[in-house]
């Protein structure tokens, strides 16, 4: 898979892409990332890349010509690849792991990243998605964009080295995780539940299925409109919503 | 204010966290960012900080115990401090902008950066928020902590130049930005609206709150559900889905 990345802070991405998951499939050939600045595309002298709005307002706009330039070289030098270029937006689609799972079956990836107080609106129209990272204002769109990488790359065959791994998290079955423990059994005073270390695996099961729901019902009630529930599941439901009501 | 990080990628940290706003407002003195690898209280010869799960699983679980003591030494440098201890974690509370504002008031925030399968359920109750930047899977906590960091420090008093940019933000107000466009006026036969170049304020005005509500009207419906209407936003937004209607 191929990544590019159009930035004005090229720097950002040095510690975060260079490490543990992402820096590891780099190293591995699953993925080159390329990071250029935008800025060395500027047409003028003291390499401008924003400008006043037309109409007022605060703050400066991000002009069309240094991104149309930067996107035209990276078209010109892989020709060869169908390209998805993604604009970090507050206004685009929300990014969510459907979404991800989407991006990870792409060949080539443009992901370019916004500063100050917004684009000129003919970018837009150089783009094939508008994706905003969540319901909340940064500073840029460098960060959105390294979450979507990494969250897409970690989907990609062989980047994990559990395949398993994927599956099971959250976000993926539908539900939030279950409480899990690791040694010391006890830490504090705090004991590890004593289904967990009797071995017998039809009842760890059972009650991991169980606080998945149990969390899942009382934090994020919407994640379980979206899924199927098995008789099992409608049952432990009925059990958890009569254990809370009881406290 | 301040800010401790607790990670095992403590090197993420340095691009993101050194550009930007949030670079200048460390260099300002408005933020203290403090990064450690709890890898470093691990109290074992391996340093291992991770551990295989009670009653089976695939993958590893944070331990409880170093990020316990890291928690300590941070507590016992900075008594003084009332601090916010916040867990990365998807099945935390979904982070938005309320939050950042929320945050953003805090004098001392604590952020631990999980990575592998997951936590082990004691680590929950060394923290006073659990929160997910959104519904995707990330390889590990870092990114999220830098992405609320960022939303948060923007937020402080000073540490934008121009106080007006924090409010006007799309996400702030409650409506997704209109379009919004710079020189020059003609690029690649794309023109700008002649409204905004005609410096009548009053229509410019008028143009960019319609825009404002079409473009969030077709894109985030959802957003309109949120805010107060005035009755000239009303009559606009009429107007705006008999002109989709008509399309």
């Amino acid at each position: 898979m191929r990544i590019d990345v159009l930035t004005l802070f090229p720097r950002m991405f040095e510690g975060p892409m260079g490490e543990s998951i992402i820096g590891k499939a780099r190293e591995k050939g699953l993925l080159e990332l390329n990071v250029s600045n935008f800025r060395d595309f500027s047409d003028n002298k003291h390499q401008n890349v924003d400008d006043y709005p037309y109409g007022g307002g605060a703050g400066m706009l991000l002009k069309v010509q240094p991104v149309y330039d930067n996107l035209q070289k990276i078209e010109a030098a892989s020709p060869e690849t169908k390209k998805r270029v993604v604009l970090l937006d507050p206004a685009g689609k929300p990014f969510n792991q459907a979404m991800a799972e989407e991006f990870s079956k792409e060949e080539h990836l443009v992901f370019i990243c916004g500063h100050y107080e917004g684009y000129d609106e003919r970018i837009r129209s150089l783009v094939t998605d508008e994706v905003s990272l969540g319901d909340y204002v940064l500073t840029g769109g460098e960060l959105g964009a390294m979450v979507m990488i990494d969250a897409t790359v970690r989907l990609r065959p062989e980047v994990l080295g559990n395949k398993l791994s994927a599956q099971t998290d959250s976000h993926s079955t539908g539900l939030l995780e279950h409480p899990q423990y690791t040694r010391p059994a006890i830490f504090n005073g705090m004991e590890v539940p004593a289904v967990l270390m009797n071995g017998n695996h039809r009842l760890i099961e059972a009650w991991q299925l169980k606080e998945s729901l149990r969390r899942t019902y009382l934090r994020r009630p919407d994640m379980l409109e979206k899924i199927e529930l098995t008789p099992e599941m409608v049952k432990m439901l009925e059990e958890i919503k009569q254990e809370s009501g009881s406290e």
